[in-house]
């Protein structure tokens, strides 16, 4: 185990703690996975390794299996629970990539045929159809 | 190991068993590394598993580590050998995401600031632009 690295103003540190409120749908030793509150499409959901690390190169090789098995793993299950035909996995490095928090995290955007998805766009959700996906 | 899968009539199967061309960028016993031919951003390149599965749903636990082991390194030659800005990485599950090769492969493309790139669009390089990168 490395050790515990985590930054005080940073948003997912603060829901790895509980100490924010996220809508969890898979938790394990070194990861966290919850719902984006600003989803590209329903379900969108966002997978964080507890420890703070600002993007995939600071990523210890170490804790590569944990946060990729932990991927491969809610991938299923949001598929799976949708029904949703794919899914866009993908993380962006830094700000020119369009990395807005600056702790690691892997997207995974369930897809299906025709529906229009724009990457720029988030979707505004009433506070009842977020708590429904 | 698993048992070696390959499916005759794919290309990135081809591109591992050294029976098709590519510019290959970094290669493992597992995992092969090359660059995209119809590239979103100079530089792109996919990582993919030397065995033959069609999405990361498909790829087995035990494979888990070598895939993006190979991607979190290949990340670090792209970012330093182009000094770009950023990164994005990802994949695309199923055809109603995008995927158009139903061999899994990893995205890697790179970002610099107000490089105006669109997902859509794919880049018509001459042979010598390609080779350059």
């Amino acid at each position: 185990m490395p050790p515990v690295r985590n930054e005080l103003s940073c948003l997912f540190c603060k829901i790895a703690k509980n100490e924010e409120r996220a809508q969890v749908v898979f938790e394990d030793k070194k990861t966290i996975s919850f719902l984006d509150t600003r989803p590209i499409s329903k379900g969108h959901t966002l997978v964080v390794p507890k420890c703070h690390y600002r993007n995939l190169l600071e990523l210890p090789q170490s804790e590569v299996t944990a946060l990729f098995s932990a991927v491969r793993k809610v991938a299923s299950k949001v598929k799976v629970g949708l029904n949703s035909d794919g899914l866009n996995i993908g993380l962006n490095e830094g700000a020119a990539a369009g990395q807005i928090i600056f702790h690691l995290h892997v997207h995974i955007i369930p897809r299906n045929f025709g529906d229009d998805v724009r990457f720029g766009n988030r979707l505004q959700l009433s506070d009842q159809e977020f708590s429904q996906f």
